[in-house]
């Protein structure tokens, strides 16, 4: 099958990182993290967010989610999350099943959630017939494919520390964010704050692997066993490792980024053109969102797979990855414009 | 690091399964197993266990083991499995957490449990005080590599059928029993009636990746659902797929069994003729156990790692693994010997 | 403290529920439920619904909805529910906590859920990501005094039915709905299909108590232990049982929630006699919503307790009890209309 | 049925209780606890274990068990007990549905758990692998009849702490454990240092109602939302407290385990005479545990309720309670005496 806008995860794995995976495939290392390579990979980490973290490696963003979530989340309390959010509604309630809690779910015209809708809902504290919304989750590139700004970021963290509340950022896609932002980690999430981040990897290039990183190594004190016990701790953890030590090595983890957001932005203008088609999000990560009309969709799909994302306005998602190409917008581009038009 | 004793999970990739990997490194597939090299893999399986069968990828031997549990264990049920068994001692608490359950673990010399024993444990049945207990986990081969005969599991999946209650194998380490026992997957384990299969993969010779196998279809039924909510769902899943077909392509899976298995073997011979040391296992798959002198312990793993598994007998595990060399038994022999003749 | 409009709940011990505790507390029985005074209950529960029930005494509302809805939902279903009902937002998440599942609320004016709600939501059928809709949860009365109609259960049973899917009332106030229709609960619950009731007891004049009652006897089957596991089987179940047995003679249910309902009736004609006042809510059982301009609240509720229900509106609620006297009304009534004009 | 051995849980409720009942049942009071009847019963507590406690109603002990230990135990720590110990065998694995956690069952000739047990199972601590031991959980008197001397308390308690573990007390019959030992609440528990107690009422002349008390105010800090999601919230509590403020008003809880204590002696002592019977336990509180010759069992059991402890070596459970009488002893023991003469 040939590359389609079905999904960022329709891709395989980066040349660069399979070569790690094969390189590191010599002799025997201690199993369940304690190697050379989950040692190198760490340190690469520290470089991107400083010293001061801890950094665990699961094998999905669920897990990544769920299971970072899981720290700052008594079963009592309430995640404030966009409904759009992949642990409201892609998850298949993995979050309500691991941590016992309710999610909140805010209707969001762009998939991000804001401040005042954030106010509006801390009600009822104290009061113990009703869940204690204790964390915000934010996903960065949103599931829209739309990017928080840092000063929205850090004013809804600094809301929520205010408010004794943490902040927790799904970072399945915070490679193509931080691109589009023109900033670095950093700034992005240690500077504003946040408290855990699921840093995302398969989305990007890895073969499989997502990092759970803490900022404030309180909440990890116990994560080993949380880890092991929600059924995420890797034997054979080196190759996981490695994959993120060339993630981070090179670039590699920018160039990857910043070409599926290219890739997204020719598409997007591609598809501006063609005045059968709206934009229905701006196009600031990898995915472009639109209106195709319905009777088009089909025959499209003959040929290249991709979402509907919304069947009442004939919404599709179009996802772009690190090794989308040129040729193959123009191609796409150009059977989208032919089939409108017939 | 050199080859060692501490697991078979210390060792790599298998060449031909890290070649699989590369090799369907190519193009867009669906994501999440609708793809063809996880239908192939299937295929595979069934190949070898019939084709009334249901097969599901998860990364590790603790989620099959969980997820494939969960299927036939509710919360109000107990799970009647070896004190030594995985689940009971090295998951962290896995199973009591993702199923609420209560595992009753049986004194077991040999880590294999009787018919015997189980007989005895199916007490307050009805008492809705208690437990019901409803399922039998064993573990084939077990964690004191040992095995149990085909008539062995076939007389307690029989009692526990006729009791209402279901047969679970841990098959970390299937293909070492499989080979030990000179049988066939189908024979030990499906004709012998057993419901769930975790059929492992990372300790003869994969990356990562298990698969729960259930030969009784509507116990699988909502299992896609409890695989996503277990944060058990890898979106690349291709390479998943594609080490399981090349696991089971060419025997490869036997290949690598078989010679771990040889490998324990030639060490047991060589420990047995060292007076100081005792054996205190039957060597029936690819792990040795035997009591070493306290004080050589620390200057043997010096040189080699591994596990002591009994710090009170001075007990030590010494696993072999599909990489493992004749080579590395005669030295790895040779130093014991002149070590506790010293 | 007098009788105020606060709550159901705030009222006492009807006198023959507690004659009834007094009369049962001779010599010994056996506990658990093992007893006659359970048997006289469940006898009585079967006079009203029929014979094909079977009948579970817990402690509180909440109980009696999860540990009942716990029977029907897996923790990868999802409950579709109002936004205001009761396990959405007055019990601290025990569903998702004790089940594991997730809730999807839907606004509601009146706090009943329309067919055409649950139609539009039953989507992402057999998607392993989401959550799949398993239960819909009814409130009778609702949480804002009204009631469904028994063409409104009946339509929206056959539809789940037809979709698989199972119905829940959650019926702690489902004698005043009962009243309210001039109906029986034979006609308007086990006629009309639903497969589980929380019946109530508490809010109408027992000390505590709630039953459990199962419509088809399948889901039941191991109830007991879901009861016991969820902390809910009490030990000298003779003083439950005894109440139930007491409240379902010489129609005491139905004479408590008749004069609440009609309290509230009385009171809704008096305050729609004040033009200061707004009713918001049809009333249809022992409950008044009404918008009383916020400043004259907190000088009523100097006199009186009641709930704001909706700090924003100023809308208040004001709850009618089994023991509530028309001089009681009188007064209230009273107060407020010179206040609101002073 | 007439006063029995089965438990003390067969009788009813003692006369000065439910008159503490009837006598609360005037006017309204505010639901859920913020009354002055549960105000008082709080009070009552403090002048028995001193100010600095908190304390929590529910309804019974496996609810007081459980959602007690939910505040010190996390999912992945592990809980260490007595193989007899209610948490144990007779809560159908509530604390594992709950809590997620396991249970370490210790084998206990006579029901207590000794220091050097636990010293030799607080193994694999920080090993990722394994439920990390982080709470002791006692019995007092102990399922078996027998009582934990204050110095046993302490030392297990001194040692926990040392080794940041917590300690709670499974009180459910701790009013004739502080009989037996002639001491007072504060000192056997207070002051020995104890974490969490359960406080039985049930088994001592209260209609249902157990106490959860915390020695250490941070960790109740969340108590109210864990009791209410843990479905264990009473609305009507007045009626709850009120029961709490008799039983701890003219030493009710006194009289009533020293009557049941006495009951027990007597019952030893007539029983000792007899050749054919065999104590098998010390009599330190409110059951005799003796082995009767199987033959006669039945016939017994005909006109007396009683358990059978153990089927295999015959030995019965006679338990007294607060209304047992010296006549119901005399002609239990007559029977028992001239049944086995026979």
């Amino acid at each position: 099958m040939k590359r389609n806008f079905a999904s960022d995860n329709n891709s395989g794995i980066h040349p660069n990182i399979l070569k790690a995976i094969s390189e590191c495939n010599i002799d025997h290392v201690s199993a369940y993290g304690s190697d050379i390579y989950t040692e190198r990979a760490v340190d690469k980490f520290k470089e991107y967010f400083g010293e001061n973290i801890d950094v665990y490696f699961v094998i999905n963003g669920t897990a990544a989610n769920v299971l970072g979530l899981s720290t700052i989340t008594n079963s009592y309390n309430s995640i404030i999350c966009s409904e759009y959010s992949h642990i409201n509604v892609d998850e298949c309630g993995a979050p309500e099943k691991f941590i016992g809690c309710k999610l909140i779910n805010l209707p969001t015209e762009h998939a991000k959630i804001t401040l005042e809708q954030i106010k509006n809902l801390i009600l009822r504290m104290d009061d113990q017939h009703s869940n204690q919304a204790k964390v915000i989750s934010l996903t960065q590139s949103t599931e829209l494919g739309t990017v928080y700004s840092i000063d929205e970021i850090k004013n809804i963290v600094d809301y929520a520390h205010q408010n004794k509340m943490f902040v927790h950022v799904d970072g399945a896609r915070i490679s193509n964010a931080c691109v589009s932002l023109k900033t670095n980690f950093k700034k992005m999430i240690v500077e504003t704050g946040v408290d855990i981040l699921s840093f995302g990897g398969t989305k990007n290039g890895l073969m499989l692997g997502e990092a759970v990183i803490f900022f404030n190594r309180e909440l990890s004190e116990d994560f080993k066993y949380i880890r092991k016990q929600g059924m995420q701790l890797v034997s054979k953890m080196r190759f996981i490792s490695a994959q993120f030590e060339a993630y981070l090595t090179h670039n590699l983890w920018y160039e990857n980024a910043n070409h599926s957001n290219q890739m997204a932005q020719l598409l997007y203008e591609k598809l501006s053109n063609i005045p059968e088609i709206t934009i229905t999000q701006k196009v600031q990560s990898n995915g472009v969102f639109a209106i195709i009309p319905s009777k088009y969709i089909s025959i499209l799909q003959e040929k290249y797979s991709f979402y509907v994302w919304n069947e009442n306005t004939s919404e599709v998602r179009l996802m772009c990855s690190f090794d989308t190409t040129i040729d193959d917008i123009d191609k796409f581009a150009e059977l989208i414009k032919n089939t409108v038009k017939s």
